[in-house]
């Protein structure tokens, strides 16, 4: 099983403003831009080659807030300790994350997609993601959530490859070296 | 005049441990990758570019510790309130970063280097940054002394150019926005 982060940050690393605003992304507002119009940044074919989705409450209430589920025919995972329901078709679970990865190893999942600031800093830390993809959007906002944060070790990465689009979004992958046996 | 920022960061954003130490980057340890043996990422060619060199106390004391003063020729600013003296060619001030930059304009400077977190950080607040290169290193080190800080207003930047490195460095150039009139 592979667990993989795709995401977004401005270039001081933040996912969000301290209130969740998005606001600083380009296109949030409804714009496209015209050279861009078909551009999507890879992030089909990201999830097309994913199976199941794992995010915490934040990320989750942020989705459910446009309206429309855009998982139906994937399976959604939210980590909450405070929810005590979840709609649609997602499974509301509160546990670590090495018992959620093995719990879907076990169930079969091949390809698993780690999304919000404190789920992706959780696997992190226990050393369970595969993949970064980054896509860094060329503005400073100063303060809001981290991507990243504390560690316990150093984590080294391999960069396999980065593109830059015409808009300035500069997209990087790279391989995170499994740190943690389970 | 124009005033640029060549810095390297880790892959979360710091540009050193919180106690400054630079292990994290590859090279620290006198070691050279075989690949990269004449790589210098572009260092020397910016240097050279620049006539005038700004840092703070920190990356002062880190640099007199190696026990060579590297700028012989090239005006250095040590922007300090504690520090009462400093060595070799160096000029102390303590002003701030608009002060500073207007000065240097009057004095004839073209092209100046801001180097060190808390000036970085100042001149940014400032607006006064042009251009800013960020050489990432892949690793994650969790905690740090970060290159940027909190900012009044977002701060829109123009992408220039990234390339990267076999060595998984990759290193993104930006134009910045001027928001602020002197």
């Amino acid at each position: 099983m592979k667990a993989s982060v795709y995401i977004a940050t401005t270039l001081d690393g933040f996912i969000a403003r301290e209130n969740g605003d998005l606001d600083w992304l380009p296109g949030s507002d409804g714009t496209v831009d015209a050279d861009l119009e078909n551009e999507d940044f890879d992030y089909n074919t990201f999830m097309d080659s994913t199976d199941t989705l794992v995010m915490g409450r934040n990320t989750y209430e942020m989705i459910t807030s446009f309206g429309h589920w855009p998982y139906e025919n994937k399976r959604v995972i939210v980590l909450s300790s405070s929810l005590t329901e979840v709609e649609n078709s997602a499974e509301l679970k509160s546990c670590p994350p090495e018992d959620l990865y093995n719990e879907l190893e076990r169930s079969g999942a091949k390809h698993v997609y780690i999304d919000g600031g404190k789920t992706i800093q959780g696997f992190l830390r226990a050393g369970l993601i595969d993949e970064i993809t980054i896509t860094k959007i060329p503005v400073l906002i100063g303060t809001g959530i981290s991507l990243f944060g504390p560690l316990e070790k150093d984590c080294h990465l391999n960069h396999i490859e980065t593109k830059s689009y015409k808009n300035g979004f500069v997209q990087s992958k790279y391989n995170a070296l499994r740190q943690h046996v389970l």
